[in-house]
């Protein structure tokens, strides 16, 4: 199996958008524009959401520190 | 004992569901559909699991970092 | 003293009944089976225990973090 | 995708406001003089903010270390 | 200062007593049969002491992970 | 940009006083005489400050460990 | 500014007291017999303090891990 397979699922997200789980409890949601090997992250138009995964605030761009991540989800895009 | 003995218990798990209990007292189960030597997991028809182990929310594909994990357990599939 | 001091007494105990008290307060038992320089455990026919260490749940092969562990414990065991 | 992508969106935001969430769920706002590839920071005229991300507290320039910091989000700037 | 100060205390503390507390508020006492350079410890009829330094539950040999030790305190021994 | 941007700040405040907040909620102000690459800093007549930034308690010389330090603030100094 | 700065007052404090606070709280004040680079302390006549700084608890010779402490301070000694 190889090593970066975590990154390699990034790499196919790149342009679309992904929902970030935090360590704090809370959810962003953002266009994945960048991702390196500790799985910081560059979401672009990033928004913080509330409970039922509606927007509660808009980020714009941010970089995410990777060891604050739980968990990273690829939402549905055409091109995949 | 080989380094890897957590690693090829996940690579006889790939293709068939696992479930994963998060630091967070979270419990993930889903499709284990790639791994690393951190143990990030690749997850994919992934749902978040309520007290009785029934599913409370569909998750979809997931990568989920090692370092939250506590522990990892494959469920029983037939061409093991 | 040698480097692998705790690694050789997990190693006299592959096959044998192990407890393991995790941060997270929780008491596993279970047929260890494997382990690796992290301390890592692989756990068959693992079990979580309550308080009065009787079985409350039946959580079958595990992949156990090592970073997750206190301590572990042999039980005691014929063959050695 | 490059290993530095996150210096690279930090490197484009010198000079300009940056906001800066804490793991301790503080709030700062200062002009990014520097960095490094910890992503530890140089702020100045750093403030620490309020939930309404108003002004509380003036902390001129600070050292922020970047095992502390959740996220950055570069401010929008002129000359970008 | 030699780098292994704190080894050289748990080598002199070989087949002694010692105490060990650790970071989740508990108190272990034990005969110290082995550790590593992580102060992963060895330790033989181990029991875990209440908040009097009486003993409330026997633990037999257990491995102990050096990470979630705070202090370890050798107590007195003759051949010392 | 440079890799020690953050010791850059600090060799420039050695001497005066500086602003410490601590990852436990205080904070502290000293004079720094030394720090190195992990940001273990030495204050000399170091306080410990109470909510109102006025002093609570004489610490004297201290060596503080880098990784329990959120931030790290210069105070106004004549030679800089 | 030397790596060893930290390292280099606790040589200066070898054989005097020290005063050491610990991340769970709680402060240690012994004679200071050995460090290490890793900031493990081996104090004797280790006395636990409560808040007014008055002993509370004799604990003899005790190696503390230094990723449990916050600060050391020494303590005025004569022959400094």
């Amino acid at each position: 199996m190889s090593t970066d397979i975590s990154l390699r699922v990034l790499s196919e997200s790149l342009g679309g958008k992904v929902l970030v789980r935090l360590r704090n409890g809370r959810m962003l949601r953002g266009i994945l524009q960048g991702y390196d090997q500790h799985m910081n992250l560059i979401l672009e138009q990033a928004e913080e959401l509330d409970d039922e995964n509606t927007s509660s605030k808009q980020l714009g761009t941010i970089v995410v520190r990777g060891d604050n991540i739980i968990m990273v989800s690829p939402t549905i895009k055409e091109k995949k």
